[in-house]
């Protein structure tokens, strides 16, 4: 098939795209920034504040269409496509012109020699040739929209092909033609269900057949507006259709399938956009372990990226990450179709104790809200339930009071609660005489409430009427199959409207030009070196971190006068580039309290440096810091998102639990907070064991100046470690008891 | 219904019973200990070492059956039950005699007055009557085997019914008689397909309706051979049903829906015996939150005990924990069905790569293992599968030749290779042309290899042919509807397999007699005082657990002397009962050198203390022990399963990050062990920052010195905890710094 063919087209190919209309994708990973012309405005890295949305209404609705390399010849790979082609150019009204130098007609339509021919100028190509390069060339100088390119053997098949997919790119890039490909498929040309009204799901995939229970959603009435099969991403990314997604009206959700991004910035631009508009993005992204980073990258040819800084990336722009195809889906569809919700409340009501005890406990653990019904709620349940059964939260209606019109007037009664925001039914044992008039209530009620109302089928059979006609054939009741899935999408679901409620860009208030801290630093950097701590220090002073009162000497008798004028007790540490693990050799004295001590001291810290041949531009003389806790702030560039901003504990236990939280910047003040209460040890700042609170917001200030270096050395800058930064009691700041800097 | 009348049957329980024949389950909680007539040999804290298995062969099998309180009356909500245990008693061929002090027949079947009436010793007695201890005690008197309490009104509804529940449970005791109940339901009941063969699930619920989905996987061909309601647990308990269930031939596997435990000590003695037979136990166990906590004490009146000893009492039996009832469903109907695995190795086998990308990450993370094939191997599949794809693990086939004859090919050629022990195959988007033919190939190949194939169907429909018949037709074959839920199923699978491999019950070895050591920790304990840290030391020495040198003083000039004794440097410590938060208080003196320092630091001790009015037995003086890694190690009473073992990282760690783990004994060398492995920080012992290994043989000692003494002091030890004890380098043993020890 296509993704497999290395440029030809075989007739395996036919029984694939014929069969499922889909191949395995593949794609290309570019670590070119996104092409951003003069009016793009930049930040002080660089890197674009703004993408444009392109415009593909003419790419998924053209008037004109032109199938180049059209067939109807049997046994012919490209009869089969052209068939689809045909008659989905129907569906959406196109005119469609076939092109084949040599056949007259193809499927009675006139067939034209080539592009030149074309009877008019028309909004889409369809390039069914092996090597689309000379047809995408002769495209770009005609006003040709939309080109798509099938043809495999490009970045996927390794560095010939990405040389030639790169020349496909550098054919298009200025010109007005945009394509989609190569080595895509027919995704983006399936049929919809126009019955469905309501907001849809958008999807993207990276492989088609990770896309298609999404796509099957519609026969559970979910509608699906759009698909988009990126390719190898030559041109249109991920990232443009997201933007455009989220611009389209009917567009309730973009639910994508992730192996690779192509570029950093213009994912978060394009998750900035959704996030603005309020429009939920939910994403699987493959890549949590070596080994699927690994698989994505053969099967895509894209870095997956580094899972962490991925995961944070999407947080930060409220990206809903899932890992399974059943969590897209679920997630997806409630996002796309439910109000924006009242309340954060979740009242779960069921038939059973046990069943609302189960729910309760697993609802609870994933971070959900099940407020206790007022006295008065209660007491108005009780007159249709028995008394002795629990009505505060679940709410156990013993079974017997669905059965009749009790059964309504309870769901109500819960929906007009103000602290109400959610009712979750989990039906559990399905039984006709009960669940088909439970589900039947369910549906009524939804159609009159603004309020989400989910539903648990819990059979494992799933053919029961009341399931496959009452549930999924309300598109205001969210129905699902398990209590974890229901869970996982209501908590993103009230997250997402959280997220949005309180979202403010960061590229607003992201720097454009360089603070007056930025010269002070370019003049420390020494390029492909490691600084040395003095220097390092220094970095950080450019930016207004503040380190400890220290002197650079290079003698005892210096070093005595120095700490004189530190103040004792001091540390005494040897200073020279490419020097680390100094504790390790030893190379560190603490709690100096004489004159002879320094002295001593000296000696041996300079005779250490010789026996370890270590070059120093000096012994460190330092003031003493004791008190605080000890953290760890630095910067580390990432393939995909280029510097990235980690804060973690420090001294052990960094090392050893990894304690750190990293973010993408632009962040702002919010994001520096989260960061630390992400860290499982972020207690050790509120103080235990009768420490002080430490001061917090200076460690917030001290992120958000690294932050700003990061972004004003850019690549300059290859790994920035402050460890530790002794973050002292509040009031009293924080300081930066050492610093590692390695410059590119 | 019964769940609700408090002792009267109201019609609104017919509705619930002849509905779904469930209600919502209420039981309670006995702390009483199980009854271990003398027969039982008891470990030294007393506790049974074994548990007889109870025969329930006539319970489930009876060949006469007497329903007390028999109806055929129109109205009565007896009616519907009578009605329903005579369709039952027919299919299991037992001889029914309905019992009623009036009615001369019951449909048609001559009716007794009472129980000494009976024309046979029945096997089994159903009580339908609001009262049932009359009726209790005169069975008792009997030979009848078995009764079975539907009516409510007990524990569940507090104090009173508690009492009248010990009542029925007394009645019982000794007696030949077993009951079920009070407040059962028909589950017990049900009618079980019987056209299924091969290992079946049985099914122990307390709570009706979250059984109903287990028992509902008949209808997709899974063989269900007992569901066990079990009800208040008067007499016959989960643990009960648990022992019973692993005896019997045809059981595979056993699921269990859990809120609370009548007694942690048979559930041990119940997984063992499941363990040791090799038959696994799947649970669902409420309790994870508070929250949860609290619904499943107020539905069933039991102790959910505290999680994370649940939790790992049940890992260390081999308990196959889950959260959701969809787990219990496909875990359970994997484990009940699989053969034993040959190898480890899992492959995924797709027509995608992306899909084989996705699929390898979530298994990897995980920690299932993929092996890479063979370069043999891959050639081998490369016969069939086209040069280009990946066939390394996953084995991507690109699609088309799933088609045709290669198809079985592929499956064959994966499943011979010695490696393999579970291929995977999730088709994730069905068609029709491809997934029925690959479908059947799974199928054909699952009937001929003892190896295990797993499919997930991914398809949100599941009313596909391919799905409903193919794959939902063969019992070799395990589908899947998600990905999460195979990886869950297929973890479990090998781990269990693992699990009972290497399975030694630690009962075998648990110690029966007080050691030596128990004696002189009886002379040193204080009924419901703390000890002072000296004496709780001179506990840990009673065990042979090494504590420093040390001296109590109560002068300056002797506090001299101890030093010179126990050697410089030296930390005082004030010491007295009640004595907490040392530190806090500044009653800690640390790298004392000197006399002068000594008297200085004995001066203040007292003084701060005098101030701060404590009382104290002396000063101590002790030997300063630096170099090591801090741990905790301790024990603690559980409400279910009494003295717990706990072990964690000293220090800020343990309070911060609660990084600790706990075992419930008795568990042997290799749990003390895995206790280590479980903490996050455990790196930390074997060395970091140059620091060298700790002596984990030594703390592994301690751990398990520890298990005893809390065995032999059994409830006499409210609280023990050695905090810190000092790992040092390997070689050189452990030393308990400090330690607190409360008596009850």
């Amino acid at each position: 098939m296509l993704g497999s063919t290395h440029g030809t087209l075989t007739t395996d190919f036919r029984a694939r795209v014929e069969a499922c209309g889909e191949s395995p994708r593949t794609a290309v990973h570019s670590s070119a920034a996104p092409s951003a012309d003069d009016a793009v405005p930049l930040d002080v890295s660089g890197r674009p504040l703004h993408a444009d949305v392109p415009d593909l209404d003419r790419f998924f609705r053209p008037e004109s269409v032109a199938v180049i390399g059209a067939s109807d010849a049997e046994g012919r790979p490209n009869t089969g496509i052209t068939r689809q082609l045909i008659a989905w150019a129907e569906r959406v009204g196109a005119r469609i012109h076939p092109v084949h130098p040599t056949r007259p007609t193809v499927f009675g339509l006139t067939c034209h020699a080539s592009v030149a021919d074309l009877p008019e100028q028309v909004d889409l190509a369809v390039l069914l040739v092996a090597d689309p390069l000379p047809v995408i060339e002769e495209l770009a100088e005609t006003k040709v929209k939309f080109a798509v390119a099938f043809a495999s053997g490009f970045a996927e098949t390794g560095d010939a092909g990405a040389a030639a997919q790169e020349r496909l790119g550098a054919a298009v890039r200025g010109s007005g033609l945009r394509l989609l490909g190569p080595n895509t498929n027919l995704n983006a040309f399936e049929k919809f269900r126009e019955d469905l009204d309501g907001p849809a799901i958008a999807l993207i995939t990276q492989s088609g057949h990770q896309g298609r229970p999404v796509y099957t959603l519609q026969e559970l009435g979910i509608r699906l507006s759009h698909w988009a099969p990126t390719g190898n991403e030559a041109d249109l990314e991920t990232s443009d259709f997201i933007s455009y997604f989220a611009e389209q009206p009917e567009v309730g959700a973009i639910a994508c399938y992730v192996e690779g991004l192509k570029d950093g910035r213009s994912f978060l631009l394009a998750a900035d956009r959704a996030a603005r508009n309020g429009v939920p993005v939910v994403a699987v992204k493959v890549g949590r372990t070596e080994t699927g980073a690994r698989m994505a990258a053969s099967h895509t040819g894209k870095l997956t990226g580094a899972d962490t800084v991925v995961d944070a990336a999407m947080r930060q722009f409220g990206v809903i990450r899932v890992d399974g195809l059943d969590e897209l889906q679920d997630t997806a569809a409630l996002l796309a179709r439910a109000r924006k919700p009242q309340a954060d409340g979740v009242v779960v009501y069921s038939i059973s104790g046990g069943t609302g005890a189960h729910f309760s406990d697993l609802a609870t653990e994933a971070g959900l809200t099940l407020p206790t019904l007022s006295q008065a709620k209660q007491d108005e349940l009780h007159q249709w339930i028995p008394g002795y059964l629990n009505v505060a939260n679940p709410v156990d209606n013993g079974g017997h009071p669905v059965g009749d019109w009790r059964g309504r007037k309870i769901i109500d009664a819960i929906l007009a609660d103000p602290e109400v925001g959610v009712l979750i039914c989990p039906i559990t044992g399905p039984f006709p005489p009960m669940s088909d008039k439970l589900a039947q209530d369910l549906v009524d009620a939804a159609e009159q409430s603004d309020k989400l109302i989910c539903v648990i089928w819990g059979s494992p059979v799933g053919t029961e009427d009341a399931y496959r006609t009452t549930l999924l054939g309300s598109s205001r009741v969210a129905t699902f199959r398990t209590f974890g899935n229901c869970i996982t999408a209501v908590r993103a679901y009230l997250g997402h409207h959280r997220f949005t409620a309180g979202y403010r860009s960061p590229f607003e208030d992201a720097p454009r030009t360089p603070s007056p801290s930025y010269r002070k630093a370019q003049a420390l950097m020494r390029p492909s070196q490691q600084l040395s701590e003095h220097a390092a220090k220094q970095l950080l002073r450019a930016y207004g971190i503040r380190v400890p009162r220290e002197q650079l000497v290079t003698s005892a008798a210096a070093a005595v006068r120095a700490a004189g004028l530190v103040g004792y007790p001091v540390v005494m540490k040897a200073s020279g580039p490419q020097l680390g693990h100094k504790t390790e050799l030893g190379l560190v004295k603490i709690g100096l309290t004489s004159a002879s001590q320094i002295r001593d001291a000296y000696r041996e810290l300079t005779d250490i440096a010789r026996y370890e041949n270590v070059p120093l531009d000096g012994i460190l003389v330092c003031q003493m810091v004791e008190r605080g806790v000890e953290m760890v702030v630095g910067v580390t560039q990432d393939d995909l998102f280029g510097p990235t901003v980690t804060v973690g504990l420090g001294g052990v236990l960094v090392e050893v639990l990894h304690d750190a939280a990293v973010r993408v910047p632009p962040f702002g003040e919010d994001q520096a907070r989260a960061m630390l209460r992400e860290l499982r040890g972020h207690a050790l700042l509120e103080g235990v064991r009768g420490a002080p609170p430490a001061d917090v917001d200076a460690l917030v200030e001290v992120v958000l100046r690294i932050q700003r270096m990061a972004l004003e050395l850019g690549d300059e800058l290859s790994e920035l470690d402050i460890n530790p930064l002794m973050v002292l009691p509040r009031g009293q700041g924080a300081v930066a008891l050492d610093a590692l800097a390695i410059c590119r």
